[in-house]
C-alpha cells in the first residue's frame, strides 16, 4: 500500500461545478468564466449556477432571492449567546458554534438544499452581529429589501454600500465561492460520505478553513503591506525577505503556476476602493510587491494568489482582519454545499488506511512491574 | 489522474497507535492485544498507552487520573445551554455544540495534548447532563473520587455502578478508543492538517460519528434485536432478511473477514450484564442471530462486528439508543486526539483533487435572454 500523504494528485471524485486551468490561469464555474461572472454576475446569480449547473432564469433567480433574502435572521438564542460570548473570541469559533446551534434546531425534512440556501443566508448575519457586538455596537437586522452583498455591508456597516462597495463586495464572494477540492472542502465530503447532516459538513468546512494553512493567508498578506509601510521599502524587504529564506505572503499556490485568474481580477476592485477610503498607499505598496516579486519569483512559476489582494479587500469594506477566514467562509459556503449535494448523488464512503509502523505483541506487565 | 472514490486502500499516513489484522481477527493499541487490554486494563490506563505510546507507570497514570477527573465539570453558560436546548435534539448535535462552544472559551496557549484531556474529560458529563435534563431529572455533578468509567455511569443513572457495570463501561470505552484510519478519524486529521486548532478536529470528528454509515449501526443492531422479540424466531426473521437480500445488522466488516475481536470480548461481558439487568432474554436473541448468522454468512467473510453487541451493552449501561454515538465519541475521541498529535508531527495539508467531468466555455447570456 502506497502512502499517499497529502492525497497530492489523488482524485476523490468527479466534479462538473468547477475547473482550473492552472497552467493558463483559467477559472470555471460550472462551464463560464470567472472573468465573465465577476464582471456581469452577482452573488445570488452565482450561487445558482454553482448550485444547480446553470445561469437562473428571472423566475428562478427570483426564488433564490426570496430564500436568501427572508433567510437570514437568527433564533434569539442565538442571538443572544453571540451578544454574550467573550469579546477576544475567534471569529471563526464563533461562527462555527452558531451554525452548530442552529443544526441542533434545524431537524425539520426539508431537503440538503434548502438548508444550505437558509446556512448561507444566515452566516453574514452571524459575521456582523458578532463584528458589531463586540465593539459594543447595536446589531443591525437583516434588510430584506437589499441584495445578499448590500446586506451584508449595511449589517457590518450600518450604512448601505456606494456602488463600487456593493460591487466589490459582490466580485469579492463571487471570487471565493468555490475551487474545486481544497482541504476544507474535502472535510465537507468526508462528513457528507457517512450520511450525516449538512449542518455537520458546513461545520467541518468552517472547522478546516480557520487553520492558518487554508483560511488565514490573506490577513498575513494585509499584514505585510502594513509593515512595509511606504512603497520605496518595498525593494528593500522583499530582497531582505528571500535572502533570508521567507515567502512572500499571497505569492503561490499549489495549482496555479501563473498568475492566479481571481487576484488578477481582484486588483482592479482593490485600486478602485482603496481610493475611495483613502487606503490608496496600501495599493501602491501591494502593487509594487506584486511587480517586484513576479520578476523575482515569476520564472519559478510563483505568482500572487487570490489572498494577496483579497486581505486588502476585505479590509476597505470595513472587515476585521480576524474576520477575513469568516468572510471566505460565508462564500465558499455555496461550494461546500455543492460539492457534498454533487458527491451524494453517488455516495461512497470516505474510509482510508494508515501503514502500521509499530511494534506488535508488546507483553502487558502489572503496574507495579513498569519504569 | 486516477479516480480514488472512498480511498480505500490509499494510506494517508504512517501511524504506530493501532494495527489490525483482519484476517485473524487480531487488534493491538500501540502493540498490546486488546485482549490483554480488555482484562486487564481500565479507560485511563488505555487512554494512556494511545496518547503516549506507553503503559503508564504509577506516577504516569496518577498524574493522568488527576487531570481527567479535576476537569469534567462544565461552565454555566454551557449547562444552561443544554438544560434549556430542546428535549428532543439529537445527542451528536448537542454534543458538537458544547465541544463548539468550549473551544471558543478555551484560547489559552496550552498543547494539544493537555486540551485533548480537558475535551476527553469533559464529554460523559455533556451526554450525562443532555440524558439527564431531556427527562427532566437533575443533573449530577462529577465526582472526584470516582474513576472516568464509575463516574460517567454515575452521572447518568444517579447511583454508584455493580462491579460488573463499572467493568462493562470500561471494557466497552477501551474497545471503542481507536480503530486506525475511519471517517471520523479522518476527519479530525483533514482539519487539523490546516493547522486549526483541537477542538475544530474533534468537532469535526463528532460531525462525521454522528452519520448512520458510521457511529449509526449500533443502534439498529439492538433494535433488530428488539423486533425479533423471542429466540424462536431468529431463524425465520434471518432467512427473509436475507432472501429479500437485506444485511444482517451489525453484521460484516471493510477490515475484519473473520470475527471481530471487539464483538468476542463484548460478547462475554454483554452475556453477563444482561443478566444482572434482567434483559438476559435480549443477549439469547443476539447471541442466536450471531450463531445462526454466521452459519450463512461466515464462509462469504460475513461475521459479527463490535456494533453487533455494543447496541445491547449501552443499552444495559442506561445509555438510550439514539445516544449511542455519543458514548462511541466519548471513547474515540482519545484515537482522534493521538492521530492528531502523531499526524502534525510531520504535517502535510490535505489537499485531494477532483476530476472535471463538466463542459468549458460556455457563454455567458444576460438574464433577459435565458431559458
Amino acid at each position: 500500500m502506497e502512502l499517499r500523504k497529502g492525497l497530492e494528485d489523488v482524485a476523490v471524485k468527479e466534479t462538473a461545478i468547477t475547473y482550473i486551468d492552472g497552467e493558463l490561469g483559467r477559472l470555471y464555474y460550472r462551464g463560464y468564466s470567472i472573468f465573465d461572472l465577476a464582471e456581469f454576475s452577482n452573488f445570488e446569480e452565482t450561487a445558482y449556477l454553482i448550485w444547480y449547473g446553470k445561469l437562473p432564469n428571472e423566475k428562478e433567480l427570483e426564488e433564490l432571492r426570496i430564500k436568501l433574502s427572508t433567510n437570514r435572521e437568527l433564533p434569539d438564542s442565538i442571538i443572544n449567546y453571540i451578544k454574550e460570548v467573550k469579546k477576544d473570541a475567534n471569529p471563526m469559533d464563533v461562527l462555527r458554534t452558531a451554525i452548530s446551534m442552529l443544526g441542533v434546531e434545524d431537524t425539520d425534512n426539508s431537503d440538503i438544499m434548502e438548508k444550505s440556501i437558509k446556512i448561507t443566508s444566515k452566516i453574514p448575519t452571524i459575521i456582523s452581529y458578532f463584528y458589531r457586538s463586540r465593539k459594543n455596537l447595536e446589531i443591525i437586522h437583516p434588510d430584506e429589501t437589499l441584495s445578499h452583498s448590500e446586506n451584508f455591508f449595511y449589517m457590518l456597516n450600518g450604512k448601505k454600500p456606494s456602488e463600487i462597495e456593493s460591487k466589490s463586495m459582490d466580485v469579492s464572494l463571487i471570487l471565493h465561492m468555490d475551487h474545486e477540492m481544497n482541504a476544507s472542502t474535502f472535510a465537507c465530503l468526508v462528513v457528507a460520505s457517512t450520511l450525516s447532516d449538512i449542518y455537520s459538513s458546513v461545520i467541518a468546512g468552517i472547522a478546516a478553513l480557520k487553520g492558518p494553512l487554508h483560511g488565514g493567508a490573506n490577513a498575513e498578506a494585509l499584514k505585510q503591506f502594513i509593515e512595509i509601510g511606504d512603497k520605496k521599502n518595498v525593494e528593500d524587504y522583499i530582497n531582505k525577505r528571500l535572502q533570508s529564506g521567507q515567502r512572500l505572503m499571497g505569492f503561490g499556490h499549489r495549482i496555479y503556476k501563473t498568475y492566479d485568474p481571481r487576484a488578477k481580477i481582484m486588483k482592479e476592485y482593490v485600486k478602485e476602493i482603496t481610493k475611495e477610503k483613502g487606503i490608496y498607499n496600501l495599493y501602491e505598496i501591494a502593487n509594487a510587491v506584486d511587480e517586484i516579486g513576479i520578476k523575482e519569483l515569476g520564472n519559478k512559476g510563483i505568482f500572487p494568489n487570490v489572498d494577496f489582494y483579497s486581505g486588502l479587500m476585505f479590509y476597505s469594506l470595513g472587515f476585521d482582519p480576524d474576520m477575513f477566514p469568516a468572510v471566505f467562509a460565508s462564500s465558499r459556503v455555496v461550494g461546500w454545499t455543492a460539492h457534498v449535494v454533487e458527491y451524494l448523488k453517488n455516495n461512497r464512503l470516505i474510509r482510508p488506511k494508515a501503514i502500521y509502523i509499530g511494534e506488535i505483541g508488546r507483553k502487558y506487565l502489572p503496574l507495579e512491574d513498569r519504569q
